[in-house]
């Protein structure tokens, strides 16, 4: 059973979904939260908790005054939200409980930018906390991410772990944006063990996946094609047709050869171009993803689509730019702790399946932190916490079973406490 | 010279540009000014003047409302824009002047959807006669034909022409939508004699060409694909894309074969599809068109657009509707005629030069109007009225030289004067 | 009527049909023929008829060698075939008749690489002229265009004509590889008036136009695509697949834009690539040829190619050689030219239609000729001659009516002793 | 250390490379060296040894007899290669020796269509078995296997292994035109072990693989496009352009959507159409293979790419045609066999290195008979013997170290014994 309290700090985040680097009222929540339940050593919040240049995809200055404002307006605290500011969201959360091992825990905080249902079926309305916040949407679980992050500090600070426990709630999950921001933070550059995790993933309440893997490594790319118009009737041949190279990048995009070490992936999500029929179209632009099983397979799916982008500008002789976006590395999770995190997981109350692994087949941006952990010697682990979902990540009837949220403190603090006593 | 009071109506119609079937203002003004100045026998207003049915590219009833209201604040005659109500704009001016031929003039009044330079050196912004209307210009001189078709009126209504005159002031030339409803009226059935005429396309002030052909026939195609989406990541095979087909179909539709009996076009315009860099897009549209040197020529170009379209959605799985937009047919213009136009028009003022014929290589819904006149036994010609402008049609600098409004009042109403007194 | 020994004339020549520069023993029968029939001034042959290394499409040594040694088989000159060794074929007659014009008729002699007809009804076969060379056929009535060539010379050496008559024997017009050698050589330098005829055309016996235009300029190409081949189950990656380089290639060769300026044409006639279904293909090529209705838009044609080639090739990171072929400009007939020839041809025995000018449509190199003499100040001019075919042009049921052997004769000797005497 | 009058008969078979279905004096030497060393209870030879129908890829009948011919030369049996005619070729060779499992060995035969090296520091070239036959080569050791097979008869035949042997010396797997027709016969029905082995595949001499997987399974498809021709100058819109659906068929094959269950490949591997640059193509074809990590995967390319294939030639208006060729599905090596090989290997004298696994990345029509066995209840092995191989398999530098079969002779033999112990 889950803690009353926490069900209703979960509730409250619900209510109040906040997108990529908008996440001010959330934010403020956690740390108010944070300061109320439990002694902490360190508390870094916004600016503090992340290398500012490293954020990707932040959005603009006018998108990030309005969620600021609104995040005031729900009665975030002043103080807190001047910190913030500019899109500096998030926090680390420290716990130094003497000599012993360095555990890191990241939790994600951002919301969708999706529309909730409103069917009175649907939990959180029958239950009165629906989104607040129009257009937006907890639809793919942090609440509870987040939720279970504070659940497992107060959790150890009242064990006997001996080590330092760091939570890191991060931003900008969704876009692939926050994650190697706090990867490139001094925060990690000490945890030896990072536990990270997800909710759901089509298992159910109860069961527990001890060490997640096949996370692709994913880049985003924009590509705008300049061209020139010409009269479509007059003088076609004094275009230069940037939709001719976008449907000739498109084709041979799709057509990258598929390599022998691993799965690979590419996409050309949006692909749009030119302004009316009787005109030859001056511009067109492709927003493309890459993926691949391994970074390598991602870097060589995003060399060869800017090689293909670049030829199909040039054959119709148009001007290109290539802007790169958001990225994660691929990862895996490390034997010993995908064991520890076996062995614990069913000691919990509730868990009664423990699966030793399985494949994620998306991405994600906590790869991010498992990989400097495990660049610098250490180990990492991403574990999968079941719950039962009515409708499938991302869409509109989206929610979770709030028994989860115990089993995954449960599980985690379980963790934390046996590394500290079986690696010191 | 050009009359001043004409020189100020084109400036008010310049301030106030109105796109296809949004001519409230327009037809108000032209209704006003035809009342004051001349003792018409008839004149048909808005649902009178054109087959309500037969109107291509209507916009719809949001759209045509907020130009209505906007006409009404720039104080059009209530009572009038009442009867204009649902994009029911145009009008058809008659004086009867005894036996003789029912000489028909096309004039178009319709603006273009696009921004005005606000350059100091730009003519209308010199003058203070800039358009009004943010977004909507008019760039293709057609408010200097409104002003030509009323000045032909009154200079015929004190000459001593034998025969009836008939002005079509046509709505939506621009959108190849207003010609057909006119050419589909009872206004056109007696016309034994069509004159139209378009000021530019880049001949110098003080140049007429006696006859314009080449007129390419033209309609517009609009393709929806449908496909599924699917996790771009996850279950790329689950995808049935969109953007694919779309780009499958734009390479192959630029790519029918050229013919052997004269020019062909093929546009895809518009070309857009997707959501999300990581969603394998579900939906994609192109707006497309297609042309010919003969009304055959792009039926063939059609007739294989549709093909390509068709099997690109199908190699693609996906799911096609084709919708059929506006059209117009090619013409010519008839020996007779252009040879009375090329007589006269060396006799008006400010005229120095005449050209027998030129080709417009680009299409026009006068078109409609022209094969109805010749298919019933009559004769046509499209007259070119040169005139300085300094950027190109269409372009946000493009403005006429208006003593060339002047040249066109003379040759026209000079061709009319010679066909009443060569052809009772 | 045709005079009968030009009749079996013609019919031996297409007993030995003999594709471009292997016509050995039709250069030599050309030779002995004239040599008995009319009194030179001087004969070029071979090597001293063209310049040698404008000759385009040239086969290799082995083939000459052997088409040289059926022509030894077949009875030529052995004195003759020595002067024409390595494909130097073709000649040119010189006729000086005092002072006066110096007029040019150019002729071509070559047959195609295709099979002919055996059916019983195709008149060669019922006559029993057959072509004896297995695998080629004069299925374009080059043999008529070298019988009538010694036709005119005998007509206009029994004749009264004041000046001088060259005729150009041109060798492989069907590989437009002959007339550019014919073009630059000096016996051109001095013609003031170049006829040049093609037999039927879709125009019946009895009938000759007398201005063929509508050449389109045209060029070979052809373009070499070398990547890297692999195991394409094994390491797919590994490939630098010149198939998809060709594929992307041809795509968007056809697609070039259409050109406002006149026709235009692309076609990859020839696109080959691969070896095995295991093997990503290392090599492909495409045989591509572009047109235009004049020679400029030919260029933006050839240039534009170029692009989407080097393009492709890029694409799929393979490199790409061009080669440029054989090419051929536009020209147009001259009105003086044409009036004469309008005016004679209806003299002519059986001649009961002409018309003034007519498209071809296709491509030519006599228009090397006609430009090479209208650039030095003089006029040219193709005359079509009418001729009942069974079959299509290039067919292997293709066959001339010899009735309008004696029409060209007729034509082109009139026309040329009319300009003896309108233009002295 | 391997056999002297082994290596001489692998030398013997070397010097007579025979491709798929061609292998006369293979199949004759092999029965001959059975009789001559085994005590055989059943050969069954040529037609007795696979099912006819179910041959896949065999040549025609004038290549057949040139083989055949060639064998006679060579010096094979007059007798037995009669029973071979019409392409017959392969043997299945059974010893009885009482109780106990039936164990199943499959080894392949054939040679490549390749030219082998003439370098002098090229082994077969420095000792003198180097390829007597022009344009064929033992590129990829299946001299060695059948080499192997015979070794292991020889060894079980002098062992106390109680139980039946069959050695399937299979025809045609570079083909993979074999395998089907050797798996559908009676012989492999009572097969309840069945093993199969390869030499080389990167893996030095002294190494064994026990179990390989990773087959892809595999299908050839072969597409012919039907248009109609016309004079690309004169009338390009009467063609039906051939190459422009290959084209698109091409660039859309290689963008079939990747899989979520597992690697997929397509290739284009051969395509080509057309005859001449100035006719519009009007036929053109794909040669293709389609695989996947399983025959589901393979399937689902399959169906994919008739789509593709079927859309490309409706898109450009020609008819289609698709031959299905040779196929072979995918398969694993079972845990129980793999165990005992990798357990005896270690015992083999030269093996110094055992690997319980490793994955091939290609096809193999051994994975027919393996299937077969698995399908009623048996359980099947490949194995990897490891040789030092200079140049890649399939090139003209491939070649084994010899002692390499004495380590597949006493795995392989090893691993027999052990099932008639430990599987009665």
């Amino acid at each position: 059973m889950t803690d009353t309290d926490l069900v209703s700090l979960r509730r409250d985040l619900h209510r109040k979904p906040e997108p990529a680097w908008r996440e001010f009222y959330t934010t403020a929540r956690i740390v108010e939260e944070l300061q109320s339940r439990v002694d902490l050593d360190a508390l870094h919040v916004g600016p503090d908790a992340t290398v500012a240049d490293q954020r990707m995809g932040v959005p603009d200055a006018a998108e990030l005054a309005a969620w600021h404002d609104r995040a005031r307006e729900a009665g975030a605290d002043e103080e807190l939200l001047a910190e913030l500011e500019g899109g500096h969201t998030g926090a680390v959360a420290v716990l130094e409980r003497g000599e012993g091992p360095t555990v890191g825990l990241r939790v994600d905080i951002d919301a969708l930018p999706r529309e909730e249902s409103d069917d009175p079926d649907h939990a959180p309305v029958a239950e009165g906390f629906r989104s607040e916040h129009e257009g937006a949407m907890h639809a793919c679980g942090h609440d509870a991410h987040a939720t279970i992050g504070i659940g497992v500090l107060q959790r150890i600070a009242e064990s006997d772990f001996a080590g330092t426990l760091k939570v890191f709630f991060q931003p900008a999950e969704e876009v692939i944006g926050g994650g190697k921001s706090m990867a490139k933070s001094e925060h990690i550059e000490d945890v030896d063990y990072l536990l990270a995790l997800h909710i759901g993933l089509d298992h159910p309440t109860g069961e527990i996946v001890a060490g997640i893997d096949g996370f692709l490594a994913v880049r985003h790319l924009e590509a705008t094609f300049s061209g020139a118009s010409a009269h479509a009737g007059g003088h076609p041949e004094q275009g230069r047709n940037a939709v001719q190279a976008m449907a000739a990048a498109v084709q041979n995009l799709y057509s990258i050869p598929r390599h022998n070490d691993g799965a690979t992936r590419v996409n050309a999500g949006v692909a749009e171009g030119g302004s009316a029929p009787n005109v030859i179209p001056e511009e067109a632009r492709i927003l493309a993803e890459v993926r691949g099983e391994t970074t390598d397979l991602m870097e060589y799916m995003h060399e060869t689509a800017e090689r293909v982008l670049r030829s199909a500008a040039e054959m119709h002789d148009c001007d290109l730019e290539i802007e790169i976006g958001a990225d994660a590395p691929s990862a895996t999770s490390d034997d010993e702790l995908v064991s520890i995190v076996a062995d614990v997981a069913g000691d919990a109350n509730g868990v009664d399946r423990v699966l030793e692994r399985d494949a994620l087949g998306g991405s994600e941006d906590a790869t991010y932190l498992m990989r400097e952990v495990q660049q610098h010697g250490g180990l990492a682990c991403y574990v999968g916490v079941g719950t039962d979902h009515p409708g499938g990540h991302h869409t509109a009837t989206f929610d979770v079973d709030e028994a989860s949220i115990g089993h995954g403190i449960e599980t985690i603090a379980g963790a934390i406490d046996r590394i500290g006593r079986d690696r010191p």
